[in-house]
């Protein structure tokens, strides 16, 4: 393998690493928007998330990251649905 | 406030952001340590977490970043007690 496809693979796993962790809120956004049951699922966890989250974002904006901003938009959105669903439903 | 100062402010907000995404799993892991309930909780989330969580560790490791690799040490290891614990009380 050449040093440019050895490149390209450490990306590939970074970026489906990226889209493992980003998306992954989003079977949790379904089953609580359909069920609406949240009664196991943690406040804290998602009040820290939503936090980190926005840390992240303002960091993303600081540095000039691109992907950083992009992926912690869409965690935001996913993550915070998550919150607004935890706080309606207990 | 000078060049220094406003790139260990940056700084700052990137490890604030690193420790409540990384943390925030504790307090799920409590609540369902404790109840041992986990209904609500989606499995899809959390099997897409882990997963997504090894290949940010693979990637870590590829290309040798330490705080990488131990941001996501921590995570598999809070992350992956969630989705055992789901696996355990359904």
């Amino acid at each position: 393998m050449g040093a440019f496809e050895m490149m390209s693979l450490v990306m590939l796993i970074g970026l489906a690493a990226a889209v493992c962790t980003t998306l992954a809120y989003a079977p949790q956004v379904i089953k609580a928007w359909r069920t609406r049951q949240t009664k196991d699922i943690s406040l804290g966890m998602f009040v820290l998330m939503v936090t980190g989250v926005v840390l992240w974002l303002v960091y993303g904006v600081l540095i000039g990251d691109v992907p950083l901003i992009v992926a912690n938009l869409v965690t935001l959105s996913l993550a915070g649905t998550i919150l607004v669903l935890k706080l309606r439903h207990g």
